[in-house]
């Protein structure tokens, strides 16, 4: 059917095209339907666009309102006629229903749905299903190779060329554990090229990329990290805003409204962003234990998983699995966080002791597997950077070329200290409970929001003593926060 | 987070609201994600609505633009300040995964997830998830009870007084076998009470309310259906505007979206529609064999459930097995079956056979279930009805109570025959090819585009014989059905 072709300045994220109810009904498309856009010269210009579906006159019966990201794919102008027709069936949806009923997938039919998903030609329920098809029946190594494969085919990369490119990566479900900043500082400074791209939070209370925005920006071209990194040794960065890995992002935005996180796709999406990246040398962290993402035993088999693939990918990998039963550090939000982190790396103050045993750990197994230290010497390699006063100089470094600078870190200035009740030994701390708790306080939008953790598990504490404090940009959040903190034994103390 | 009210005439067929990306990042939430807005005054006015990002300057930090949808709910101002925040958990999403991996849901879980489809507050790829769960596992008996009860429950009811209210359904997947019209037709000049609503065609050629809606108006309040059933006995109207099944119809847009058809949601669906319009009466035709959309074991299977259900509910229900592998009727597309139709209704004419046959069958049916005629007698009261012309006036009369008018009918102007290149008989008409052939000639968007089959299977052909003859608007699409028939074997011929 043709179409006039109308704007206004919507931008929608995707491409999303309004039409006219009567001419939705015409051309057999319903609300969230797809369509397909051509120009009439050749049909060289096309786009696959979701469809909204305009009752008033906003958009007239032969027009159709298209939002910036379909003018833009499409260079097109007001009032331009284009042909628009429902959009043929993809071939990817019977690939995706063969992955639903427990059949293999091929590289080609992998390949063909990556290539709809970045395309827009399957959307939101299209998508569902694939990750319920990965959820329900797990793929294969052949499997996650060709998505592996096919996620970085539709991406970009960031192709560093030295010998000495590190990642590191861990699956997460452990609140606070902000280990990447300390790792990253304390590599670099040895040497290391570190180009780490993090996530921001969704369902956490903070991702890496959440923390360093308090401090610094986040988001930067192609051409201007490799600068940082020329510069630095080192960046940490929104992975999100490089296009490293489309298709893997558009899967997990749906994965999060689910709240679902396939196996398979998580491990997919973990080795296509450490090579996209370009690094050689990977180490992967694998929390386990009561309130994270996975058992021992699922850690160990996902161990197995990931070694395999870096063999397949020509990648130097080591995995460690921690225990991560309760929160690492002692701040839990962006701005506590980093006050932790600047604790540790200033040799002048002290910062808390598990978070930087682990970073130290970390950062040592790195060093081993690059062969900058020798197996069993990593740790006393990260230790000297630590004490030396090099790993802050780096890490202050890396916020300097991140356009950043220290004085913006303050805790938010409505507080409630939460006291124990009686003597006793804490016996939990529930890391899901800890990390629904700093959300209602803020997190991750207000950076200065969160927990302070004065005690951990095992350690002792007496009546009326600090256990936690709350930290909240305003009261109503801060006495939502307490009631929730009440209703739900978040802290655990045996008397 | 406090945000201020923004409109514009946007319509989007739902509550949607659009947020500036900072703000969407501050509230932890993306686009297609799902915020709830509340009003500051004691929290009584709120709604759930899934938002997309704008990056311009259409929707500053501080506001939220909404749709009609949300502002017609809540009853907003423009400037009026709002609490937005990202949505609770929807616990009809676990309810959910429970189905998806085979376990059997309750009422009480399966009424949630009704109430959240209806109120948004789950969307396309949660309802996604919901059908690949259906499909995978099926639903039993208990299942299918609360389905059809929360569907009804949130819906409109017709609430027809009489004893003789009746209905028929048939599950679908033949080309032409517009038997609808007829049947109501003939049982309401018998002294049934026939209120039909229909839907409209996603995937066939067309719906009967898109064929009715060639000639007459097919959208009406409920107030207004009373009156013409009052006046006529029977309505032909398209379901979807009377909000009957509200929740079924989201369910059903996201099934044609990704071509699944679960046989649970289907059956739930067609009871909850006969209920929802008050039929004591039911007939179902299930059409089988090769090229429909069930096998003659499926069709017996689907059977004995449908009579399980009909049990439960109080319901006198007939459900006959028709053979369904070629087309039934010569027309396909709107205009056409219209034509059909009226040869068939008219006593000084004549019709296709077939389709004649199946409705007086269907017809004879119903009066023997409701009693009008005695076991085995009901075909030859449904004939003397229809030969006395007294189905003709009634069509007559229901179509003009729909302000209607038989003039409109005619096939479009750009036409093609195809003839037969030898002498032979018919072997098969590909039901999907048929459908897929209307499609592109421009059903059922374009009410007078379409097929006329001047054969049917097992008929003998001479060469040169018009096969079929194919109609259109345009003659783009002519040749573009043209390319598709030679392409793709829709008629075979043995020689």
């Amino acid at each position: 059917m043709r179409l006039k072709v109308k704007f206004s300045k919507w931008t929608a994220g995707l491409p999303v095209s309004m039409l006219n109810r009567e001419t939705a009904i015409k051309l057999g498309v319903d609300t969230e339907g797809i369509i397909l856009i051509k120009t009439l010269e050749g049909h060289i210009h096309k786009t696959f666009s979701s469809v909204d579906t305009v009752e008033g006159n906003l958009v007239e019966e032969n027009e159709v309102l298209i939002s910036t990201e379909v003018r833009k794919r499409m260079n097109l102008k007001k009032g331009q006629v284009v042909d628009v027709n429902i959009s043929p069936e993809s071939e990817s949806l019977s690939y995706i229903k063969k992955k639903l009923y427990n059949k293999t997938i091929t590289k080609k039919e992998i390949d063909q749905i990556i290539h709809d998903i970045i395309n827009n030609s399957i959307s939101g329920p299209e998508i569902s299903l694939f990750v319920a098809g990965m959820s329900l029946n797990g793929m294969n190594e052949r499997e996650l190779i060709s998505m592996i494969e096919s996620i970085l085919s539709h991406g970009n990369r960031l192709s560093l060329k030295s010998e000495f490119v590190v990642d590191k990566h861990s699956i997460g479900g452990v609140p606070g554990n902000r280990t990447t900043p300390l790792v990253v500082s304390i590599c670099a400074a040895g040497g290391l090229i570190f180009p780490k791209t993090s996530s921001r939070a969704i369902t956490s209370e903070a991702g890496t990329a959440d923390v360093i925005e308090a401090i610094a920006d986040v988001e930067f071209s192609i051409k201007e990290l490799k600068e940082i990194i020329r510069k630095t040794n080192a960046f940490l960065v929104w992975g999100g805003s490089l296009d490293l890995v489309p298709a893997d992002s558009k899967i997990i935005r749906i994965e999060k409204k689910l709240k679902i996180d396939p196996e398979s796709q998580m491990i997919a999406s973990i080795m296509a962003k450490k090579i996209a990246v370009g690094s050689r040398y990977i180490l992967i962290d694998i929390p386990y234990g009561k309130n994270t993402k996975v058992t021992k035993k699922k850690a160990e088999k996902l161990k197995r998983k990931f070694t395999d693939l870096a063999k397949h990918f020509h990648k130097k990998i080591e995995i460690v699995l921690t225990e991560g039963s309760q929160p690492i550090g002692r701040g839990i939000g962006p701005a506590l966080e980093l006050i932790d982190i600047i604790n540790i790396l200033d040799p002048k103050s002290r910062g808390p002791k598990d978070l930087e045993d682990k970073s130290l750990f970390l950062a040592g197994k790195i060093f081993e597997i690059t062969g900058k230290a020798k197996q069993g010497k990593g740790r006393k390699m990260a230790q000297e950077i630590l004490n030396s006063g090099k790993a802050f100089e780096k890490f202050k470094q890396i916020i300097k070329a991140q356009n950043g600078s220290f004085k913006k870190i303050k805790p938010s200035r409505f507080k409630k200290n939460i006291s124990a009740k009686t003597n006793g030994k804490i016996k939990e701390i529930n890391n899901k409970d800890i990390v629904t708790l700093a959300r209602i306080l803020g997190c991750p939008g207000d950076k200065s929001s969160g927990i302070y953790l004065n005690f951990k598990v095992g350690e002792k504490i007496s009546k009326r003593d600090t256990l936690l404090t709350l930290y909240a940009e305003t009261e109503n959040r801060l006495n939502e926060a307490l009631k929730f903190y009440y209703n739900n034994k978040t802290i655990k103390i045996r008397h």
